[in-house]
């Protein structure tokens, strides 16, 4: 076996999300509500945070949707705090994020409360637990819509019953580069679970990530979900990490080429856009698992692709970019990120 | 004005190339000759060089085709000495070649004798005065195929009369990123002239390079021929010029992104197609001519350009690579070249 033992082997699942939909009993849902109900919502969410005696109310900030700039509001996106919906309510809206920022609490986007943890790598447990804690907090003082033969009522049927989305994303260059991908997707599809890309619900994949979901939340208990969702991604990071072993022992020097002109790219591109900007990163650390990339830092890649999301909300808004700024700073922060790794400024371990 | 007095302007004309066919008299073109004949021939020439009282039979070696192996036919086809049509002859085929490799003697291609001068640069009347200097030292010795009327007599027409082919080699990035090379080349067919390849009649362009040359050798003298080649030459390095200038001014990203991506590219491909490559180094040059490129040596990069050359003989024989071989090592010797620059060995200067 040619599987050298120094390799830095990079992580498969990236992060856990575990999400909770729950509204107001005799509240209208936000799409129907006016300023006025929005507005009782927020103060109802916000007392049950901040004015319970937990330590929790320490630990949380209230943010107004209409207080804060686009920047901020494209940095939250970026981070999944907040989603693209939220951030365009023009009243009403709100969230509610923790000091590390791996719990958020939308308010008025589609329901009232969407209570969202996000950890890293493959985590469905904890994130379900934190999720389940603030849930309680949260039910010990505002009742909820409840009925004992559907659950938890939500605005949009999909959510009913449990309200709970569990997903874990996962990188799966491999699989992508040797064309396994779709059949990988069709398995996850026939166990009924559901694949989104990174932004969530309509978005396509950037950069090889794959956010697996479970797909219904009626009729299924919250631990039935966990386990499938646990199950499916496990198998997924198992066949992930088999191609990889596979693409080291072939040596295969297409693939080889393939990498390292990515890398290349990165360093030299004076234009990028996101989306190509995700793929080279995916690549690149394909490249790192491979033991190709000595000179790139593992941590820096994964900065640099949590700090190249798309122009969310521009996008959203349908602001066209025909100067290319955003693009071009883009590929500045790349070259000058990846660089300060090649010139030997990397933290001594 | 932007321009920047200290830019290193890189060269549009490349090198000069004066090609006169000549055959003896009462014996069969080489297509229609017996191996006996063909050796007749290749006596008769060597001889006038090698038996006259001039210095020049000191300058000369003879290379017999039969004699040499395919790795040295490569290196003197890729150096324009000789032709893939000689270097495919089975037996009576022979060259030429003077000490600096500037002048060959071709015998028994597709005519008996064909002499040629390279220079670099533009340099018509020097490669002229010189390739006529060895005509007349052949002709002291041997009687050339010449009919009042036709003139020198060759095996193709197209070739009747002088017998002179003389031809330009430009290097044109600039016109060629800009969509402005066709309606060029159109102009250079509007006067009489032709534009080929760099590796002679059939061969496609590579890396912007383009030679241009006169198409009839009838019915006109030498010293005309060599006026209209210089002055449509002198035209297109002229406008090639003025782009190039027009995109320093304009700073224009999405040429500059090109570049530099070109340059990355080369840095880290593993294996690369010689035409790619050729494509990718042409792009760089321009780079270095913009002023973009300050850690690129252009003495290096045109000596990677002359030795990179795809794999001539191989082509014509249809012997293809599978394992990628040749690009491998062709993808390894541009990263080494490249490289050597990058980390200061540059010669100080």
């Amino acid at each position: 076996m040619n599987i050298q033992t120094k390799r830095r082997l990079v992580d498969i699942a990236v992060s856990t999300r575990v999400r909770l939909a729950r509204n107001l009993k005799s509240k209208p849902f936000p799409n129907r509500a006016d300023e006025e109900a929005l507005k009782s919502v927020c103060k109802d969410v916000s007392e049950a945070i901040f004015e319970s005696n937990s330590y929790i109310a320490e630990e949380f900030k209230f943010i107004d949707m209409n207080a804060i700039g686009d920047s901020e509001k494209e940095r939250l996106m970026a981070a999944h705090l907040i989603s693209p919906n939220l951030a365009l309510r023009s009243h009403g809206a709100a969230v509610m994020v923790n000091k590390n920022e791996q719990i958020s609490i939308l308010v008025n986007e589609e329901d009232h409360i969407r209570i969202q943890c996000i950890l890293p790598g493959l985590a469905l447990e904890d994130a379900f637990e934190t999720a389940n804690k603030i849930d309680d907090l949260i039910e010990s003082s505002v009742e909820y819509a409840f009925d004992d033969e559907w659950g938890y009522l939500t605005a949009c049927p999909t959510n009913l019953g449990t309200g709970a989305r569990m997903s874990v994303m996962l990188h799966l260059p491999a699989l992508t580069l040797t064309n396994n991908i779709d059949k990988m997707l069709h398995t996850v599809t026939r166990c009924g679970l559901t694949i989104r890309g990174i932004y969530g619900e309509g978005t396509e994949s950037m950069g090889d990530l794959y956010q697996i979901s479970n797909q219904k939340s009626l009729g299924v208990k919250e631990e039935e979900i966990l386990l499938s969702v646990k199950s499916v991604a496990r198998g997924i990071i198992k066949r992930e990490r088999e191609v990889r072993e596979d693409l080291v022992e072939k040596n295969d020097i297409a693939i080889q080429d393939k990498i390292m002109r990515a890398y290349g790219t990165l360093l030299y591109a004076q234009k990028i856009e996101a989306k190509e900007a995700m793929h080279l990163l995916s690549v690149a650390k394909l490249g790192v698992d491979m033991d190709l990339l000595p000179e790139a830092n593992i941590e820096t890649i994964d900065k640099v692709i949590g700090n190249i999301y798309p122009s969310l909300l521009r996008y959203a808004k349908g602001i066209p970019d025909e100067a290319n700024i955003v693009d071009i700073r883009r590929a500045e922060y790349i070259r000058r990120m990846l660089r300060k790794n090649d010139c030997g400024m990397q933290e001594v371990k």
